[in-house]
């Protein structure tokens, strides 16, 4: 082989070096901590004239943190920033502090830097070339700036309003109640005679919901969440053999129509639930590729890596590891679309509309929606805004989902992470409170404030046990948990049957059949969660949009008052999550001010007691 | 006002704390540094079945990074992670190390978290929900792993192979050649009878370009990138009158044709440059707006805030602040364009696509792009790519360009940041070699590897003054500075006339006419680049795709050596940047063994020296 020499020999050049400084100076400050990511979640255009600008630095490392901006176009000109400001400190996690500041600009555009005040007073620019020494020459580097190029409105992700003044109810159709008996599947078993088996039917349709949407009325419920509800095999009917029908054994196209109908006039929304992921193996397209193999015109509307397309039964029907095409986890029977695939595409967009368009549903939950490829998720969203501008998708998505929430695919996922934080430190008792905490903010600085508001909060769903096994049967722990979750920014989903007392373990036993018999409810429990429900949609737009501030987080007492504030209201609320009851003179001050015409001085919060208050804010001043 | 309380005191729970050792253990380590970040440039596929997974660490703080994985729908099974690997340290900047490891996965998808070991050998965790300590509780939490959770091709941002083995020729066709003394405009000027003003013509044309293809051919150059040559008022043609038409005193339809046809059968491929964030105040739309206001049919194609559409002349025509629509910078006879309306959309990629339909060009160079919105650009990349699917976009942006670079919009953009640093260094010396180096690895880190090769790498354009004046006249300095930057991943773009040592400060100076008489062309500098384009278009694959690697940076000396490395073939160059002579035999031994059978053993490197060597792998070894 040939080696290639290239080379020159060339006299001293004198050249007066310049000095530049770097970080050296700013050692005594973690540098390496601090983090921007301009046109991301750490700056994004909130409303059409105002930015919400983020920083990121290592706790309790900083002082103050100023905001240093002007117009692009003049920053090499005669003024070098136009304005310094200091930024606040939002949130902190167990490693960072969080600054923030809302930002105006005369000509919709924005460049601008970071100065950080370290604890002994020195400062570090922080631009879009690194951390330096604040001197004269980074002031005035022009490309040394971050950039919002211009406020795009057509750019912004938009909250539709409605979304966060929706208490949501998860129905899982064939347990929810049985309004018509002439649909009922083979071998239908009674109501509520067993706990579930994986395979069981109950009977459970959608004029069952019908019957009862004065129930959840009642609850105050304004948004139903049904789970799938297009033929398939199972009884969960993530399955789907015929996305254009609904499931025989849950009705007709004119049930769910007059389902629709009846929750719009009584004011509630309705979200079906949308596996675009796989298909059920006894859908007609698979079936061709079973017969057809490479031939099928469905051969490519699949993964199928070989042909035939074929595995062999381990163990479990669930658990197929030696399959030659790709399948939603390992289970043989839901074999995964080719999205990428413009007929698979122009397919699914045909269903996504179709029940928009047709049914005049509100919303689509997406299954299993992180598998599928973004490019798809994009037409997707174009297609369901193109009929329904303010249309809410919501995606299902247990991981960190910032690439699925930039405005163009999702409106918010399911909140797993932020549910678990709080979860874990209440119920599982895995993490202390200050940990719980710091979950909570990491998850809210993951996402711009407005899919915050949107994203869905649940404590249990039919995947997971619900709440009242997780609390081992304890209804105070129980309210206590509802509460704290129910303030919260991002809106509440209530799993159907959790507010009358019901338990479950794992799936199945997580979708036993409702309990309508009122001496089984508990009526109590489900007054309380009337209540909590009430104090959401009176509130829902100061939890949505308001401020997230803790004013006491007592690893020791357990004691806890997250603050939250919107428009002239305060809302407070304490927590004791201790073992010894508290009184709140001594630990709560400022939430006592606002109680102070309420309730008596000495207020005691018992352990899994909580007092929650809203009031304007001129009282406390 | 009302307020509201809500209460309840309850009874004492007793249960279980559990541990959940937080960062607590491991606070040796810089853990507010490390950072990941899922579905970004820190984790992308690569090849249809490799992922790319990147790990930012403070620098100098780990001794090794492991990647622990699996699948996720085994991790929560039997097998917790599947497999464990050191991961590789590929580059520092000044304050970070990065690790970076490839990746496939059997069934396509990957759960994956990281395990950093500290300098005195402590571990931690890091995943999903932040870093903590490493033991089993960490280890089999699923949700705390982060995901890619399917290899979808179609998401995956490719890199068109003819672009990384391209060497651009960037031609401003006022100021090249005039090939057609009949379409000159009134006022020409004698071709380079003076240094150019603002508003002078000097009748340079496409005719002119397609006169010197055989000199680009000498050359070696197989790309040409045309500022703007569409109707304009100006000889700079970024205010356009119409999109549609060439601008008479650059040809016609048949000039145009004619040239593109003619470097595509010589293997050129041509770019042509669009403005699309704003257009020119003598255009027919504006014109309408003036005349007719709101009543306008072209009303809302641009941003008006307040009709009528007026400014006041301040000083200067170029700087108007008291308009009352928005324009480029502050140009009043800019006005930007509305790219959310969809007429203005459609109108655009009509452009857009009739020059790549009829004309068959290669790739649009995107004026302004940053100011553009996401949306549109979008969709213009969705237009071109349906045409012609190895299409080039590339986007004038000067700073952090993430958001851009995602795959859904442009392949690449003006690398300013990365050849800033090589100047900052080489030619104005405002730096240190280490901050060089720190600099360029950090632009590297911004974006995924194949966006890497297709950035577009210039010293100068027709906005910045010419290398050879930055160099304040020095040509060994010159082709030193070419040198290293031609052996960078990243396409370079050779400013016209800089090859036969044209000199220009900032614009308009350094448009001047290109310089034809071979008398006053260098001719050995002109040799140099050929030679240089040669080593380029010869290793073209192995500098765009291969590992990049430091193994000297000595700020004492100045002596620096980078290796590249692909496919069993090195490339090691080694520069002397001080100011005394080195022997390489003593800095540079690796270097020395590649060369032994070429050159002396004590090859000594002058200042502004520098050695390159090709070698096969083998020799080395």
């Amino acid at each position: 082989m040939q080696s290639f020499v290239f080379f020159m020999l060339n006299r001293i050049v004198a050249c007066a070096i310049m000095s530049w400084k770097s970080i050296e100076g700013v050692k005594s400050m973690n540098t390496a901590a601090i983090y921007h990511r301009p046109d991301s979640e750490y700056a994004y255009l909130y409303d059409k004239d105002t930015m919400h600008i983020r920083l990121r630095t290592a706790r309790a490392d900083s002082k103050q943190v100023y905001l240093i901006s002007g117009d692009p176009y003049l920053l090499d000109k005669e003024q070098w920033y136009q304005e310094k400001e200091p930024m606040k400190k939002i949130v902190s996690t167990d490693l960072y502090d969080y600054w923030f500041i809302e930002k105006k600009a005369k000509f919709k555009r924005l460049s601008y830097a970071f100065v950080i005040q370290s604890q002994v007073d020195i400062q570090a620019f922080y631009g879009d070339h690194g951390v330096f020494e604040v001197t004269d020459t980074y002031l005035k580097m022009p490309n040394n700036y971050f950039r919002m190029p211009y406020f795009h409105e057509v750019d912004r992700v938009k909250a539709q309003e409605w979304v966060s003044q929706t208490v949501w109810y998860q129905i899982f159709p064939e347990r929810f109640a049985n309004g018509d008996a002439t649909n009922d599947p083979v071998d239908t078993l009674p109501w509520g005679s067993k706990n579930p088996d994986r395979q069981d039917f109950f009977g459970g349709d959608l004029q069952g919901v019908i019957d009862h949407l004065d129930y959840l009325e009642e609850l105050g419920i304004n948004g139903i969440y049904l789970c799938p509800i297009f033929e398939a095999h199972s009884n969960h009917k993530y399955d789907t053999i015929d996305y254009f029908k609904v499931d025989p054994a849950f009705g007709t196209d004119e049930t769910l129509h007059e389902l629709i109908d009846a929750c719009h006039s009584r004011g509630m929304k309705v979200m079906l639930d949308a596996v675009f992921n796989h298909m059920g193996d006894t859908s007609p397209q698979w079936q061709d590729v079973l017969e057809n193999g490479q031939q099928s015109k469905y051969a490519d509307w699949f993964h199928v890596n070989e042909f035939p397309a074929t595995y062999k039964i381990d163990d479990d029907f669930e658990e197929a590891h030696d399959l030659t095409y790709d399948v939603f986890a390992f289970t043989p029977h839901m074999p995964k679309l080719n999205t990428a695939n413009p007929e698979v595409q122009d397919y699914l967009l045909s269903i996504a509309t179709y029940w928009i368009e047709t049914f005049d549903i509100d919303a689509w939950r997406l299954d299993v929606a992180n598998e599928v490829d973004h490019h798809f998720w994009k037409k997707f969203r174009q297609a369901c805004f193109a009929i329904k501008p303010d249309f809410y998708i919501l995606g299902e998505i247990w991981h960190s989902s910032q690439s699925w929430l930039q405005g163009d695919e999702f409106d918010a996922v399911m909140n797993y992470a932020y549910t678990d934080a709080i979860m874990n430190y209440f119920v599982k008792r895995q993490i202390g409170l200050k940990k719980m905490v710091s979950d909570m903010a990491n998850q809210l600085m993951l996402y711009r404030n407005q899919t915050n508001q949107m994203q869905l909060n649940v404590l249990d769903t039919h995947d997971t046990p619900r709440l009242l096994s997780e609390t081992q049967g304890d209804k105070d722990l129980m309210r206590q948990v509802l509460a704290f979750t129910y303030i919260q920014p991002g809106v509440p989903c209530l799993y159907y049957g959790d507010e009358v007392g019901m338990t479950g373990e794992m799936d199945p036993d997580c979708r036993k059949c409702m309990v309508w018999d009122e001496e089984e409810q508990d009526g109590s429990l489900k007054g309380f969660v009337i209540d909590l429900i009430s104090l959401r949609k009176t509130y829902a737009s100061l939890l949505a949009k308001g401020t997230w501030e803790w004013q006491l987080v007592d690893e020791d007492t357990g004691l806890l008052t997250l603050k939250r504030e919107w428009e002239g209201t305060s809302l407070i609320a304490q927590f004791n999550s201790g073992q010894e009851a508290q009184t709140v003179s001594k630990k709560g001050e400022i939430l006592l001010n606002a109680l102070t015409n309420q309730v008596d001085r000495e207020l005691v919060i018992e352990p899994m007691g909580f007092v929650v208050a809203a009031y304007p804010i001129l009282i406390e001043e």
